[in-house]
């Protein structure tokens, strides 16, 4: 399941609760376009806003709407008993794989990050891929102890921040890790200079809404074809221009909002709908990029 | 409930869960002691790596071992709905206010920020502590934002980072903010420094477990003896050294095991314990200082 484009959608929140019906408008949209896996509550899905009841409901939706196209849950703590909570939870509600960042409150020695893996491999019995996202988590892999966790049975993938998906990190990165465990790119920016660097998958916050697009891109980097997928990346940088400037998950709120997938507010609190005029930019965008 | 001496407790966790013989132990040294309130499930007590459940047990078990003390529980989550959830589990667990962090995972603006306290204190009936701690939650008060927040009726005090409880910066804090609302310094080693300048509150680690020194300091700052306030801080300087060095809740877990009020190992997962040598130090330094 670690290959190709993994789209990770949204999960639409109203002030009634998660907006069911939206996202299984997204789903249908994801299954359509044939991606190779789903990527539910990661960051784009909110994980880190929702209660326990919601992970387990969205889970849920997204196992009954998947196709078959494999399904890999985030299951994103502070505390490794919460961590072990919703790692059941998935389970349970049909997840065929678990996404794992360290979120740190206190800060955390490199053992207690590999025991954290280590009890949460031991726990599981799904394949467990590796959220490397200093930026959001506030946690720093070394090499040294990436290759530790790597090295645990069940872990078959390592979704790397996309600053360090170049050709030299790349190939330092696949020297050190198992040959078994797939590097996927993350930070849609960096998706072209990934996949061109070896990358065997995409975790793409675009591909979660716009599936079309982003196939177009790991399809050229199936055929080899570097020249295309650099620049199909360099066509939507317009739209990355917007992701810098409001962050990617509200201006794909905003998208699914605009495709009349779910509402214009569709963002769980605390955040909030970016205002009237971004969310013109971004129609705007859309419809130059042919973003439908 | 918002003056002196608010002591903050470990919240002691081993293997097999909750040590809730270790936390009455605990929670029994400062009712004895007299201090003026607890604060409970603060970061010292462990907030953000337990569960809902063990949250509420923790919280039960203080209301029902408090003594008549009043008693703050820490409801900080990432997501609103997950804050209201842990308000209303609190409440009904009997506590009599709500510390309320701003945890970030995605940045958030102050409109957000500002719609979170405004809702929470709108569903709560108790009052509530703005907690302002960015180097451990990553979100940053600006004074117009903490002026809005602190005039939300149900906003009773603002804990502030140590680093802002020196003379300038409480003048003016203490212009900006209704006369009504408690400033409470944290960050143990600028307690001196806070109570000096005219804090209200001392929102402290230290007294969460060595209550009666700390019950000295505040003691002097209440009689207006400044020089006491700072001589007895700076007596404790080799604590806070420990403090810096490894983490205040790490150096307070083994020292909760040192004094047999718990294990050793009593911090909750993924927080492992400190190595025997730092422990032996912890333990010179609580003979050296008497802390006992």
């Amino acid at each position: 399941m670690f290959t190709g484009l993994s789209a990770f959608p949204l999960t639409p929140v109203t002030p009634s609760g998660i907006d069911e019906k939206g996202f299984v408008n997204i789903l249908a949209r994801l299954t359509e376009a044939g991606v190779d896996s789903l990527g539910v509550l990661g960051s784009t899905g909110s994980y880190a806003y929702l209660t326990r009841e919601q992970k387990k409901r969205v889970t849920a939706l997204a196992a009954q709407h998947a196709g078959g196209i494999p399904l890999m849950v985030c299951i994103g703590a502070y505390g490794t008993e919460q961590v072990l909570q919703l790692a059941d939870d998935a389970q349970t509600a049909g997840a065929d794989a678990l996404l794992l960042p360290v979120l740190c409150y206190q800060s955390l020695t490199d053992d207690e990050v590999y025991a954290l893996y280590e009890t949460v491999t031991r726990h599981s019995s799904v394949p467990l891929c590796v959220y490397n996202n200093p930026r959001t988590t506030r946690f720093e892999f070394s090499d040294a102890l990436l290759v530790r966790v790597a090295a645990l049975p069940g872990v078959q993938s390592v979704k790397i921040p996309g600053v360090q998906a170049e050709p030299v990190r790349m190939q330092s990165l696949r020297k050190i890790l198992p040959a078994e465990v797939a590097i996927g790119v993350s930070g849609d920016e960096f998706a072209g200079q990934g996949l061109n660097a070896g990358c065997e998958v995409w975790y793409s916050v675009c591909g979660g809404l716009f599936p079309n697009s982003a196939r177009q891109i790991v399809d050229a980097a199936r055929a080899g074809d570097s020249g295309c997928v650099s620049e199909q990346v360099a066509r939507l940088e317009p739209l990355w221009q917007l992701f810098r400037r409001h962050g990617s998950i509200r201006v794909m709120a905003a998208a699914a909002g605009i495709l009349g997938l779910s509402d214009i507010d569709c963002l769980p609190r605390p955040l909030q709908p970016l205002p009237a005029e971004a969310c013109r930019d971004i129609a705007a965008v859309m419809t130059q990029l042919e973003l439908r």
